[in-house]
């Protein structure tokens, strides 16, 4: 391969990190800014072309821009449509980068973008089938499909939060809809299953922790997990169920090599992992008749973003060279 | 386009159907056969060949097979690891065709090869993603993605019927598993409600109409339905509504551009598709922002395993050319 670099840029609701990024990945030089408080397209724009500018300085052969923001974003046009957690709404942003900078880009969701890193140069290397999971405040991901990144007829496929997983339970998601795995799966309901626990028993460790029932959150009941309650051990095992039950049906429809596993959950891994592989095995399909993919932890971290999003306007210029 | 010609073959539990197929879907002479009772390797083979021999007697133009065949079939070699209702196994079938007719073949399931002829010349025609599946005893399907049919990384994928829907219902599946789509919305989960609402109910039309509650089939819930009792349109209602989650949470993860419907329940679509409707619609991801997928009707009926099989041996024939 060329010495192809890219400048990738991860925009998320606090700050915006760029980094320089070589066709390995390696990260060669790398900034950060704190998101525009005034969340105009304006402001965004002016501070993203800022960091390119920044970052083109001490690397002049940077070739094209990637940029991995959340949100609902088309493909291959890069129009940002939603932003869950900036205000700018219906954002041209790769037309704009490409004619502002003068170099290729392409804007992707981040949740791909970071998928498409661990399957080019982390945890995922040289699988064609791959199933990321990033469990956090919810739960995203990406799809590596036959060696692409699946984004579905209208860039919004692989919503791996809101497979549906029990839509008789009542329990309403932030999506508006009921019994999504985000629901279920997430540091978000560990904390609403944490209150809801604590309300009654408000003399047990949970309510004595968070300084009142009402003020538990994910983090109390790993706190709490830490030190042997046996309430905050079962919630985790009720989390590990649904979850496990989710990767279990995401197996058996898409029969992946490997599930990648990231995000804010993963610290919680001496609680949740042992339910969640108990579930996984119970529900996925013809378990004892073939090899179960692994699970697996990420290797890229808080940079999968950017790196991702990098490699991609990478890939996208080696494809329009050939094209040409 | 040449004007090249498939054999395809359907290899069913009770009969083999077979037919010489035109780039264009066009069925231009069928045959079929009843299965061997004899259901040993070497008389499937020997049925087989006689239904090929056949009709190249009278299309000797024929330059490829393809086979649908149920079962768990590895791909893109062909062979039938496992067939639920034939007693072969591990039978390179393939192989075993290609070298005893001298023309290539392809071994497909049978679903994936039934939702290859909906895209290519059925309700899917111009679809780059869809959605196929099948409602009958079981749930079965196939998924086009990227205007490829999805196998998985070994032939075992696209399992929508054992999409993990309601694992704490602790209702157990055909697969072993529990809380699969399969066993809340098929017609086996209909006559299973049947009998258990018949049991509570001995005097009431399901029993009386099936002559004992044990007796209820799904056929028993749809002409009950048919008659106007409220207790079997509740069971479809029932049936729908697991059926429209399942829709849901598929769409929620392909963004697919339609769903296509095919199998035995697509009868009782009367009682079955206002349920499944609201219910998919209840759980869709981010429904009021979207244009739905629609749901449509298959075009092929019961010859789209035999036109699927064929226009995958064109394909794969077509695509050796191009490599060579």
């Amino acid at each position: 391969m060329t010495s192809t670099r890219a400048i990738g840029l991860d925009v998320g609701g606090t700050k915006i990190a760029g980094g320089v990024i070589d066709g390995d990945g390696q990260i060669l030089h790398r900034l950060q800014i704190p998101s525009p408080t005034d969340e105009g397209t304006d402001t965004t724009l002016a501070a993203l072309l800022e960091l390119v500018d920044s970052l083109r300085a001490v690397h002049p052969e940077v070739s094209s821009i990637g940029v991995g923001a959340a949100g609902m974003i088309t493909w291959p046009s890069g129009r940002i449509l939603t932003a869950p957690n900036n205000a700018y709404r219906d954002l041209p942003l790769q037309e704009l980068l490409a004619e502002r900078t003068g170099l290729p880009a392409v804007v992707e969701n981040d949740a791909n973008a970071a998928a498409w890193a661990e399957a080019k140069v982390g945890a995922g290397v040289g699988c064609r089938n791959l199933i990321a999971v990033t469990v956090g405040t919810g739960v995203g991901g990406g799809l590596i499909l036959d060696g692409a990144l699946y984004r579905g007829q209208n860039g919004i496929g692989a919503e791996i939060g809101h497979l549906v997983i029990n839509p008789s339970g009542n329990i309403k998601c932030g999506c508006g809809s009921v019994g999504c795995l985000e629901a279920h799966g997430s540091g978000t309901a560990l904390g609403r299953r944490g209150r809801e626990t604590a309300a009654t028993d408000p003399d047990g460790l949970l309510a004595t922790l968070a300084g009142g029932a009402d003020r538990v959150t994910g983090e109390t009941v790993f706190t709490a997990a830490q030190q042997g309650d046996p309430t905050a051990r079962g919630l985790f095992d009720e989390l590990g169920y649904w979850l496990g039950a989710g990767l279990a049906s995401l197996v058996n429809v898409f029969d992946p090599q490997a599930i990648i596993i990231s995000g804010g959950l993963v610290a919680t891994r001496d609680y949740l992992y042992p339910p969640t592989n108990a579930s996984f095995r119970e529900h996925v399909f013809a378990g004892p008749h073939r090899t179960l993919p692994p699970i697996i932890p990420a290797q890229l971290g808080a940079e999968s973003g950017l790196v991702g999003a990098a490699l991609l306007a990478m890939e996208r210029q080696h494809q329009t060279v050939l094209a040409a």
